[in-house]
C-alpha cells in the first residue's frame, strides 16, 4: 500500500542549504558563547510533567506535548475516570512526560539536581529544539530552536554588560544591524508605586507593552477597563512619554522616584550597566524603553530586548535577570540572568537582507566527473590528495553521461569540476573548470590544490 | 511546595564536559562527511504514526514513543474503544504522532517527499537525537544521537567503499584503533541456496549472527529447532567456518557458488569492493566475516560493521546497502547505501581508552581575577583584547575573596589565570599564572595574547 508520506503541521524538513544556513547561525553564536568563557550543557527532550506543569501559566500548560506512557497506559484509570472526560485529569493518568518548552525550566531543572557539581557562577549556554502546540501560523513553529545563555549564582550587573557585548557581536558578526532596548523590571515597580498602584502592576505594564502597538489612547482604555483610576492614567502619562537620550531619561526618572526606594534602585541599574556597556566599546546602540515588560511576571531586574533594524519583524533576541529562576525546585536565592536568541528569527532576517554569505553553504568544492573505470581510478588518486589538502571533494559515484553529472554539479553548486581524460592521465594533469565563470585550465595536482584552497 | 527534581528514567542530561566532548565526536564526523561531499539535512522530532508504524517490527512498533493529541484528545475515542481496552487502537485515536525512532525512516520519508528538489545522486548526513522506549539498561537509553551517512540513487560500489574510507578516516581522526566487517546479503542467500533452505535464510542467519556469541554448537542446535535440516546444517559447517585471508575465502566461496549465481554476484562485489578500499589506501583493516548479518531483511547488498580493537564493546559502526529504502513510501527502485556511528559507544571507548585531547574540553584560556572596581575596569580592557585576538577569556563577575576566584578557575580547568592590582595598572602590565605549573610570569598584553596563543 502507497502511503502519501507528510510531516505533522507545524514541523519542518530542512534541506541541505537550510540546515547549512540554520548551521552557520547556530556556529557563530556558539563560538561568542565561548568566547565570553560559557559552556554547553544538553538537556533530554523529554522531561517529567512535573517539572513542566504550571511553570508556564494555565496557557502554557495546554501548550506542552504529552508523551503518552508506553506499555499498558490506562492500567492507573479507573471506569469513572473516562466517563468524567475530564482530559487534564485523565492525561495525567496516562502521560507522565511531555516535551521540553524552553530551556529555561530544564536549566532551572539542572541547576537543582546538579548543584553539588556546578561551581557558581555557572555560566552555560544551551542550543536546542523545545516544542509548543501552538496554532501554526506564519514565522511560528510546533518545533524550533533556542539559543540559550544564561549566568546564575553572580549578582554583578557586569553579566547583563556582558550580555549585551554578546549580543553586539553576535549581530556583528551576523552582519545584521540592531538596536537594544533596555528596562529594569524595579522601574516598572516604581511606576507603578509613583501613580499609587503597587497591586496592579502587572495590569499596568501588560497595556503599556502594547504602546508601540496600538498607541497611547488604547493603552489607556485599557487601563481604564483593568480598574486604574483617571488620575493615576493621568500620573502615568509623563512617565511612559518620556523623550531625550538614555541620560536625560533617566535623569527625570530619579526626579519622579524620590519617594521610590524601588524605582531608583531600578535606575541606578541601568546607569550601572549603561557605564559598563560605555566602558566595554559595545557596538551596538542600547535604548532605554519604559515601555518593555517581556513576561513581567518573570524578570525581576534588568529586562531585555533586540530588533533587527532593517527588517520588520519582532525581537530577535530577548531575556532579562530573574531572582529566583530555582526556588520552585527547592533551590532558593540564585540570582540569574540571561539571554536567548530566537534563531528561526535570524534565518528570516538573513534571508531577507540576502546576508548569508557564500561559506554558508557547504557544499564540495569540487567534483571529479567519471569518465570510466580507468579514468576512475586516476581521478580517485587526486581527488585523495585534494580531501588531505581539506578541501571538500567528490567523485561522480557511476559513469553517467556529461551533461548528468554537469547538472549534478550545478544544481549541487560545486565551485569547480575536475576532468581528466586519456590525455590528462598521460600527461599527469587535470582539467579544471570554474563553474561560475566558464573558464577551463589544463593545470598540475598541486596547481589545482592551490586554486581550490584559494578560492 | 518543593519539588525533588529529576528527568525521565533512561535520558541524560551532559554537563559542560561531556557536552564538549561529545560535540568533539559529533564535529570530528561531521567535518569527515563534509570532506567527502555530503550535506546535513534535519527532520522533526515528530513524524505521523503513519509514517513510523509497521517499519520497525511489531518489537519496534511498541517501542514508540506516542504524543497525545492536543486539545480534546477523546474527541474520537467511543465508550465501546475504551471498555474493550485495546491499547493498540485506542492509542492510534490518542495519537497521530510519535517521536522518530531511527534517522532512516525519516530519511526515506524526506526522499519521497522531496524528491522533485533533489538531484540524484543524494549524498546526506544527518546528526539527531532518537527515541526508543526500551527498558533502560547500562550503555543503553531512551534518547541517543544517531549520526548517519547514506547515498540514494548511485547503484555503484564506489559509494561503498567511500563510506569505509569514511570510517577509516573517523577513527583514525578519534585515535581509535578499529576493524570492519564486511559481508554481503546476496552470499547469505547464496549460501541458503547450496545448502537448499532458501526458505529459510532468516533462520539461517540469525543463527549464525550468534557464532560468536554463543559457539558453533549452540548455532547448529537453534538451526535444528528451526527446522533445517541434519543434512543441511552439515552443509553449511564449512561455509561458516572458513578460513583464510579475505582472498583464500572468496576463491572458496566462489567455487561453493559454482550453481548459485546469486552467490557469485555478492562474491564479486566483495571482490570490488576490497579492490576499490586497496586503491584508496583505506588505512583500517577490512575482514570478510561470513557471519554478519545485522538486521536482514533490510539490507540487500553489503553489510557493514565495525569493532573498537582495544575495547570490549558492540559495534561502533554499522550499515550496508538497501535496494528499496522508499518502495513504501511510494517510489521504487531508489538503491541506497549508508552507515550510522554510533556516538554513545564512541564516547564511552574514548573514556575507556582516555583518549580524549585536551582541546575537547570547552572552558576559558584564562580568567581575570576580580580585585574591586578600579582593577576591573582595567581588566576588561585587557580582556576584550585577549577576545578579540580569538581567545576565550572571561573575568570573575564579583569582586569576591581571592581563595573563591582560584576554587573556580580550577574547577573550570582554566589554563591561566590573570591578575592585575595597583602595581600591574601602574606599570601597564599582567601577572600571568599557569594554573598547571604554578608559574607566575609579569607580562605585557602582548606577551600575554602571545602565550595564550601558542599553549
Amino acid at each position: 500500500m502507497m502511503q502519501k508520506p507528510s510531516i505533522p503541521k507545524g514541523t519542518r524538513d530542512f534541506s541541505p542549504n537550510e540546515t547549512a544556513r540554520r548551521n552557520y547561525i547556530f556556529d557563530a553564536i556558539k563560538a561568542i558563547f565561548q568566547e565570553f568563557g560559557y559552556q554547553p550543557i544538553e538537556t533530554p527532550a523529554m522531561e517529567n510533567l512535573s517539572t513542566l506543569l504550571g511553570k508556564y501559566g494555565e496557557e502554557g500548560d495546554k501548550l506542552l506535548f504529552r508523551i503518552l506512557n508506553s506499555g499498558d497506559f490506562l492500567s492507573d484509570v479507573s471506569d469513572n475516570d473516562i466517563s468524567e472526560k475530564n482530559l487534564n485529569r485523565l492525561s495525567l493518568k496516562i502521560c507522565e512526560k511531555g516535551l521540553r518548552y524552553d530551556l529555561t525550566v530544564p536549566f532551572a531543572r539542572f541547576v537543582v539536581q546538579h548543584q553539588s557539581e556546578i561551581t557558581f557562577p555557572f555560566k552555560r549556554f544551551q542550543i536546542q529544539p523545545v516544542w509548543r502546540a501552538d496554532r501554526p501560523q506564519k514565522g511560528r513553529y510546533r518545533e524550533f530552536y533556542q539559543c540559550d545563555v544564561d549566568v546564575v549564582g553572580s549578582n554583578s550587573l557586569l553579566n547583563e554588560a556582558e550580555l549585551l557585548q554578546i549580543i553586539a557581536e553576535v549581530f556583528q558578526t551576523l552582519n545584521i544591524r540592531a538596536t537594544v532596548k533596555l528596562n529594569n523590571r524595579k522601574i516598572l515597580s516604581g511606576i507603578a508605586e509613583i501613580i499609587g498602584q503597587n497591586d496592579k502592576i502587572t495590569d499596568i505594564t501588560v497595556a503599556i507593552d502594547k504602546l508601540e502597538k496600538i498607541g497611547i489612547e488604547k493603552v489607556n482604555e485599557e487601563l481604564l477597563s483593568k480598574g486604574i483610576s483617571v488620575e493615576a492614567i493621568k500620573a502615568l502619562q509623563p512617565v511612559i512619554q518620556l523623550s531625550g537620550n538614555n541620560n536625560e531619561k533617566l535623569e527625570q526618572l530619579d526626579k519622579m522616584f524620590s519617594c521610590s526606594p524601588i524605582g531608583r534602585e531600578g535606575v541606578a541599574e541601568i546607569r550601572n550597566i549603561l557605564e559598563y556597556a560605555e566602558l566595554l566599546n559595545i557596538s551596538v546602540p542600547v535604548e532605554l524603553d519604559l515601555t518593555l515588560a517581556r513576561g513581567l511576571n518573570y524578570y525581576t531586574g534588568a529586562i531585555i530586548e533586540v530588533k533587527a533594524l532593517d527588517v520588520q519583524i519582532g525581537s530577535i533576541c530577548g531575556g532579562g535577570r530573574y531572582d529566583n529562576l530555582t526556588g520552585v525546585f527547592g533551590l532558593p536565592d540564585i540570582s540569574g540572568v540571561g539571554i536567548s536568541f530566537g534563531a528561526d528569527r535570524i534565518y528570516d532576517v538573513l534571508t531577507q537582507l540576502n546576508a548569508f554569505p557564500p561559506s554558508a553553504e557547504q557544499t564540495s568544492k569540487v567534483l571529479f566527473v567519471n569518465f570510466g573505470k580507468n579514468e576512475e581510478k586516476y581521478a580517485l588518486k587526486l581527488l585523495s590528495k585534494v580531501r588531505e589538502a581539506g578541501i571538500s571533494a567528490e567523485i561522480y559515484p557511476d559513469t553517467a553521461k556529461m551533461k548528468k553529472q554537469m547538472t549534478y554539479a550545478n544544481n549541487k553548486s560545486v565551485a569547480y569540476v575536475a576532468m581528466a581524460g586519456e590525455n590528462e592521465i598521460t600527461n599527469n594533469r587535470v582539467s579544471l573548470k570554474n563553474m561560475t565563470t566558464g573558464e577551463q585550465a589544463d593545470v598540475s595536482l598541486e596547481e589545482m590544490i592551490e586554486i581550490l584552497l584559494i578560492n
